[in-house]
């Protein structure tokens, strides 16, 4: 019922959503979705946490003492590629919160710490020598996860591109860059 | 008239805004409206017209036949970051659109054939030799104009981060790669 309902918010907006709109499309009456769940922002809770978490996770899961900032960097952003590609629908209602709501503004909160544990983590992966210095770990926080961030747009999972090979493209890029050494 | 409307789009969705929200929101009564625009429709296409018109042009200003493929590629990156602040609003709502209507399928086909310019772009650079051939090239016109696209998410002109130095950091990103040499 969750993914369901993600998936009509994704199209039609969460709030222009109404619990009428959402039994029909679910195919059940509304007091049958009360019974499962209190409200519609319950279920807009539940979807941005499932987002929030996995994406949590990602940087939790690259800490280890004898890994480098950078490893843990690139870790960081192979393991967002896959949380958003394995929770698209997820993260994509995530990415189009404006805070409108105090579960919204809930969510944009844990989106900005977030952000900041991972523009910490650029500035460590510049200070040990791996970065270039030239260029602002915040914006290059944003830049890296607004690249990442811009897969839910086009990337479709069982299409040509595997989820390992975007997530290695996308690494490579970001780190590498395009320009033939 | 078409800045605020856009701005409208933006906020609430353009299928959720109506000729009445408009009015309310320009201060306007309908019929005023009317008779500067035949329908709300004729607003939208006219905003997804900027945004094509400037990225269109952000590609073709870059041709030459003195320059070499990855430097017009550099070209069209920076002026499409360019063309990005300046008409953000319009901009923002031409990423949104899905194809509901014929103008929206329209401006879809108009932002395929800019993909593909941009992809046989990529391709040539590749092919001069000055770019990296492990990766595929629609792959990373995706991923580069991704990252482009992610900037309307979150930069906002008159901030710490000039266009100009915008345009230079995401150059270098995706270019030179974040790894120090």
């Amino acid at each position: 019922m969750l993914a369901r309902s993600v998936e009509l918010f994704n199209t039609h907006g969460y709030d222009a959503t109404s619990m009428s709109d959402l039994a029909a499309h679910l195919g059940l009456t509304k007091s049958a979705i009360y019974h499962h769940v209190p409200s519609k922002e319950a279920l807009l809770r539940a979807a941005l946490d499932e987002a929030l978490d996995g994406l949590g996770s990602a940087i939790d899961e690259v800490a280890g003492p004898d890994r480098s900032a950078e490893q843990r960097l690139r870790a960081a952003v192979e393991a967002s590629v896959r949380v958003l590609v394995a929770r698209q629908p997820a993260v994509t209602l995530l990415l189009r919160v404006r805070g409108n709501s105090p579960v919204e503004q809930a969510a944009l909160a844990r989106r900005r710490e977030l952000d900041q544990r991972l523009t910490a983590l650029v500035r460590e992966a510049v200070e040990e020598g791996a970065l270039r210095d030239d260029l602002e770990p915040e914006l290059v926080s944003r830049l890296l996860f607004g690249t990442v961030n811009s897969l839910v747009e086009w990337y479709r999972p069982g299409g040509p591109v595997s989820p390992d090979d975007l997530a290695a493209a996308l690494t490579t890029l970001v780190f590498d860059g395009l320009v033939r050494r």
